[in-house]
């Protein structure tokens, strides 16, 4: 275990050193958008990443859960009641980082047509840093005019829909991610996993970004063949 | 979408008929165990897999959080805050699957220190059909003596401490799961995903494991070269 622990030490300190020129100063706020009937591996994939990100860097991610409201929330099929960590009707942290997760069509559709929420939503899109969704969170930000004329991805299963009901957005299939700027779409369900290490290959340095998925034990990849082409 | 919503129900209806063999009337019981400072991905990426099971098999998996108390349980570093389904404090469904996911050491070596933990938790693996622990949630299963002389699994990290530990334990390395009938353990963090598919495709048949891992956008794998051998 010893041994073990100074080949760890030695990697955290080859991990900070080649990320000189990444901002380590900076504490990037890490807002997870959540919502009832939101799909629990869609946002705790990508927010593990950034909670694992914040034990090896010193706490330079700060992690938080946000809803409109500060109603307890459940996610899909009522299986895991979270208490929001701030809510919309008081002050939170303005996040650097927004986790869209997605759910299934039928509530991102009925959200969709909830003008409160799609209201409270584009304040808060328009206030972040840069915006992550993963699966059919893409369609809140689609919805919201944000992907017009920008390359995004969604849910394998949902991307012709997708594709259809937004034309001007560049679908891209065959991917576990797209990072365009402000806005990256990462692709189904456990690709939130995906797209949130490379946020933190951008922020804090691929050694970390390595390390960080090393204590995950997961594999990344950024191109992958969708089934049912 | 139309197209791939009649594949999707092409793909559903071989799925059914391929798992003849297993028994699809009955309703498996999920219980996820939580306590505070859990990691997150460790129990998201198995009981995501279950709800999404639940999903495609017309509600055959029940799945529901459980703690010791009924109090809020907070994630690691304060991340995420649940309100559990049951507690230790009242009736709750004997579950048929026990859930049982790890956290830093620290945690763990608190936990295992505490004896009304322990006894609480060595009364519901005695009640529980099967169990599957996540990364460190080996050691609890360790712990309660209830893998000696089995084959067992952990995170990869923590592997060289745990054998260590537990040398009645046949540790298996470069895994992702280790089933030894009614104790299966997982490897680190993500790898709950593939132990949670191993079970599913155990109890629904492997059409609706491969129709899950679809779902949930992920490839499954069985073998894994660890890191830092």
């Amino acid at each position: 275990m010893l041994k073990k622990y100074l080949i760890f030490l030695l990697f955290l300190s080859v991990a900070t050193r080649s990320n000189a020129q990444a901002d380590t100063s900076k504490v990037y706020r890490v807002a997870v958008l959540l919502y009832p009937g939101v799909e629990l591996l869609d946002f705790a994939g990508a927010t593990d990443v950034f909670v694992k990100a914040a034990g090896v860097t010193g706490g330079k991610y700060q992690v938080y859960s946000l809803a409109m409201t500060p109603e307890i929330v459940s996610t899909e099929r009522n299986t895991i009641a979270i208490r929001p960590g701030y809510s919309g009707q008081g002050a939170f942290p303005p996040p650097d980082i927004l986790v869209i997760p997605g759910a299934p069509l039928e509530t991102i559709d009925s959200l969709m047509s909830n003008a409160a929420f799609m209201g409270w939503l584009r304040r808060l899109t328009d206030g972040a840093g840069v915006m992550m969704s993963v699966c059919t969170g893409a369609y809140f930000l689609a919805q919201a005019g944000l992907l017009k004329d920008k390359p995004a991805t969604t849910h394998w299963y949902a991307s012709t829909d997708f594709g259809t009901r937004y034309p001007g957005t560049r679908l891209v299939r065959d991917v576990r991610y797209v990072d365009a700027g402000r806005l990256v779409t990462a692709s189904g369900v456990s690709s939130g996993i995906d797209g949130a290490l490379h946020m933190v290959e951008k922020y804090s340095g691929p050694a970390i970004a390595a390390l960080v998925a090393k204590i995950i034990q997961y594999t990344p990849h950024h191109q992958e063949a969708w089934p049912l082409k």
